[in-house]
């Protein structure tokens, strides 16, 4: 399997999925590590995470530049792989805390004690998606391994150059070695995943989605699915508009647009729609692209050839219906074999454009200007998304009661674009954008977890 | 749709399911109604199901009445009724501790804190089976109403008579009307809830499950199955003999067998295997058919006439391949147009037998001799089911290590089949037992709940 480079457009890399047959070895012997893993205990998965972080550490600028050649971008990149170190030392107090040991405790049967415990599921699956390949590919692996399940992980095929690095560092520690594995592979090997796993988590787009539902369900295993969003931001008439022209752009184009909590609509009180415009397009023209270096701008190369004809489609089809450039480019530009887009914003948007409607993935900021908070507060609930959403607003009480209207996981307030690592709470899917539980908090390591309880007839024991 | 009368096999009974636009237009007004409860707060809702309750105490002969019609059975009736009471207050106390609001908190990038909400999902679903009608249809109907969401029930068409009056209760609770609605009807009305509710819970059989997972697959949305067991018990050399016979008896032959929870396979330590087989059969034979009325003796008739083909099928399967018959009979007994089993012994079982294998549901109690423990650990493993277990040891070390290698849900220590009930601890499914999260503790209630979060820029929003 060929695959190219997405700042030449060159085939430059070539993966080789391993068979069915390869694939089912390999995750019979990871069941059989899993028992031992499960059993050391908490401490002892904890130490072992730890001693991979140290040997990240060490392969730190190989996995940059593998991960720079995957994507084409640089800072995106560093923050990706400096969060997962961050990321390991948080799940792992997280779950040192989930299993301190229970204590046994009555019930509101007088003669009956009830123990809880957990069980592992023995192997999870995880298909991570291209936009951020290592962060998602070890958002769910990283609670899992700690909740005591062998963890077999296939990055996008799109985006795959990361894999043999991680792999590397990954053999260094023997005691991971049997419990977590990254392999390489298409849709094909993601389907074989579904039969050998007691578990799948998937994160991607719709369409490819509902296909894993569709496999989870012929398996008869339980599915987490994070899909698309259409992440909308409402600014106030009372909003620092300094502030949030800022903010907006960071969230709306920080990886070129491909994040799935990226803002993709606009929504300005109609008082300070002008004003809030002309200062979205002055700060936005100020970006430049990453070409011809990776050093040269802000704005990296689009990572999926796929996506490019999306979003050009997107384009042409809101100017058919009338949208307004006022920054950026009316569509792609190829350069040097790579696709770009400026940050654009358009106005003149309707809802019936699908700029409005669809996942974009990629910089394009369409305005639109609303006259009163339920209008508003309508515009951004008339998506068949729920993921997150963002409003800024010069008052407290108002920004938490518009917050709170707004149907999706996660909310920013007067900011934009964190929800994804932030443990302290917990996102759960609304309306489309999935199925199944959240991936920051405690519940994500319960996720992973059978719950079992022993009822003791305590009286019996007792006496015993 | 015409329903028979378990004690007489005569047509007594007849359903109207509603048509898909019938549904559809019912289930419209609950999303609407939703609004309100949702908003309502916890103590509002506590207060409408409180209500429910005293209703139900002034119905609560017509409904023993028309349950004991669904059933044929009346002492489990009156359990089932009575258990209805106890279980409103406790999870409302669950439900009233699990919405105390909770305090904005800091998060690890210094000027973010984070506010954790929830929000029920609209419209919940429920399909429940025919062997306990009332308790079953309210275990995820009670904290799904306390979440916030609307339920839309629809109880197996084989004992729906007590439908007619809970509705009757529902109509005396203005609170409640909007959002609690049971429906009558079969596979078909089912299929259809699918399409119209945003959550789909499910109690029955694995190959309805399985269907009901592809409806959900179909429609996008969660679903939570609970499906079949088969049940295991060890008795360790160490066991009080009369207590392990009776508790097991017990266990096995209440409500004729007709339990997710029922044993139906006990391993017994070689050492005391006659004393113990000796003393279960002498306790199963001093039990008597409940014929030719209710009060005439314990073990009621088979509720579901599919059923008794499959027990009958499992016992010849049994008896073809060497099993031996030491009390009970051979087959079904047909009485006055109903159908019996007396509790039913068999030895030299074998695990190429159905009866040890595949789910009864009838009051057949198969056993089976051990040498050691691992031997005895290896079959109860064996199955492809993992609801719940036994054990009964006279040492609490011997017994809670055992209970500890017991691949399902809960393990009994030294009693046998409350796991049901007790919402100190959380049961969850192993192997094919089932999709999604427990039916006891306070994550029952999590489950009807998308979890949502603020990130606030707490530095700009103090500004303000």
């Amino acid at each position: 399997m060929k695959i190219k480079n997405p700042r030449t457009g060159q085939f430059y890399y070539e993966i080789f999925p391993p068979s069915a047959k390869e694939l089912k070895g390999k995750t019979d012997l990871m069941r059989e590590a899993q028992i031992l893993w499960a059993k050391s205990g908490i401490n002892f998965r904890i130490q072992a995470l730890q001693a991979w972080k140290v040997v990240i550490e060490e392969f730190k600028d190989d996995l940059i530049d593998a991960l720079c050649m995957d994507t084409g971008r640089k800072l995106e990149t560093i923050l990706e792989v400096d969060f997962v170190f961050s990321s390991i030392d948080r799940w792992s107090n997280i779950s040192r805390h989930f299993f301190l040991k229970t204590e046994r405790k009555p019930s509101f049967i007088p003669f009956l004690e009830i123990e809880q415990e957990y069980e592992p599921y023995s192997l999870v699956g995880v298909i991570s998606p291209w936009n951020f390949p290592l962060f998602l590919s070890l958002i769910d692996t990283i609670p899992a391994l700690l909740a005591g399940s062998a963890v077999v992980v296939k990055p996008s095929e799109i985006a795959p150059r990361f894999i043999e690095v991680l792999q590397k560092t990954i053999n260094q520690v023997p005691d991971l070695l049997g419990v977590l594995n990254f392999i390489e592979g298409g849709e094909e090997t993601g389907e074989e995943l579904c039969k050998l796993t007691d578990i799948i988590c998937f994160a991607g787009s719709t369409s490819t989605g509902q296909k894993i539902y569709q496999s989870a369900c012929d398996n008869f295993i339980p599915v987490f699915l994070e899909l698309s969003g259409k992440n909308a931001v409402i600014v106030t008439e009372t909003a620092d508009i300094e502030r949030a022209t800022s903010a907006i752009l960071w969230g709306s184009v920080t990886n070129a647009g491909q994040s799935c909590w990226s803002i993709e609509r606009i929504y300005v009180h109609k008082h300070i729609f002008h004003q809030f415009l002309s200062r979205l397009v002055a700060k936005a023209n100020q970006l430049k692209l990453a070409f011809p270096n990776m050093d040269s701008g802000q704005i990296g190369p689009i990572i999926s050839e796929k996506q490019v004809a999306i979003i050009n489609d997107q384009l042409e089809d809101a100017f058919r219906k009338g949208a307004i450039l006022k920054a950026g480019s009316i569509k792609c530009e190829e350069l040097g074999g790579g696709y770009y887009f400026r940050p654009t914003i358009l106005t003149n948007v309707t809802h019936d454009m699908k700029i409005m409607t669809n996942e974009t993935l990629g910089p394009i900021l369409p305005v639109m200007a609303y006259t009163n908070i339920d209008e508003a507060i309508k515009f951004v609930n008339s998506s068949q998304y729920g993921l997150s959403g963002a409003v800024f607003s010069g008052k407290e009480v108002e920004a938490m009661s518009i917050a709170r209207l707004m149907k999706c996981g996660a909310v920013s307030v007067n900011h934009a674009a964190l929800n994804g690592v932030l443990h302290e709470g917990e996102i759960s899917a609304f309306k489309i954008y999935g199925i199944g539980g959240t991936r920051t908090g405690v519940s994500t390591i319960e996720k992973f977890l059978k719950k079992k309880v022993y009822l003791i007839n305590a009286k019996d024991v007792k006496n015993s």
